[in-house]
């Protein structure tokens, strides 16, 4: 028989910008998972030190109105601009710091592996995130472009952590076909 | 008669790094600055997001400890490196963030205002910067590097601050001179 689907984790996928920071969270066992809330938390109206304690205190809100298990952030490896890369990185400093406040694992993912596990290629454009983020979680519509980063991060956390979920699967449809 | 110096402000200079972070606490009028405490943050044997957690933690128990008024940072606007940026960023956001989630007002300076603040040339070299942090806070030893641009720094938040003040005493001087 196989084992019951009740494992539910929650995760918490954020896409951090020094303007806009993608959130998106969902709930998986590996095998399904289902969108739960996903937005934007916009600071750029805000001077500059004040906005990242703005991102601390939202993603530390979002910590505590969702409790999620787990949080997955995309990992920067590669940054052109060395200028954009110290604003991006101070917001990335703010999101990690509220996760890990918040009592939550952080998890990070290369880009290349967040591409791979949701279009199922590495070199993945914007837009096919987009609709492949839409289409796995049965989205009615479009999410902003934000926000379906943030669902990729987490669905790409959930295909990672639910791998030796399918190979059960996987296991247990062979023995079924084996009889 | 000139106005009594009793107005202390104590201030917390903080210079982030991915690996140290030094920090420097200094109580002034504008005037005169006194050394009260400073060290350096050390996190480099602890996996990477934990270490901003650390670095977090550590800033929001000196904000606790010595209760400055006011936390001076380096403004960051170049880096050659993007890499080393992107880690730079993280470590001063998780710093900015306990500053502002400690209720500190949080203050950026130019490397080169803190270099002119402290030694009188914005293109000061590293031991030059040492040397004058110990005469100026009349330190039995020489401070460490990370010590030194931290204190530094604090000193720069204490001279603009005391721009005011240093007007004041030339005045005084000069009522004084003119009989």
């Amino acid at each position: 028989m196989p084992e019951p689907r009740v494992l539910r984790h929650r995760i918490l996928g954020i896409d951090p910008g020094s303007r806009n920071t993608g959130f998106g969270i969902i709930d998986s066992d590996g095998l399904k998972s289902i969108h739960v809330a996903s937005g934007c938390i916009r600071v750029g109206d805000h001077p500059w030190p004040e906005r990242l304690g703005l991102i601390f205190d939202r993603v530390l809100a979002l910590v505590a109105e969702y409790r999620p298990h787990e949080m997955a952030v995309e990992q920067l490896i590669f940054a052109r601009d060395p200028k954009a890369a110290l604003k991006i990185g101070q917001a990335r400093g703010a999101v990690l710091c509220a996760g890990l406040k918040g009592g939550v694992i952080v998890h990070e993912y290369s880009p290349k592996s967040i591409k791979l596990a949701v279009v199922g290629s590495g070199n993945a454009e914007k837009p096919q995130v987009q609709h492949m983020v839409r289409v796995l979680l049965q989205l009615d519509v479009e999410p902003s472009e934000d926000e379906a980063d943030a669902l990729a991060i987490a669905l790409c956390h959930a295909h990672s952590m639910g791998i030796p979920a399918r190979k059960r699967a996987a296991a247990s449809w062979r023995d079924w076909r084996l009889g």
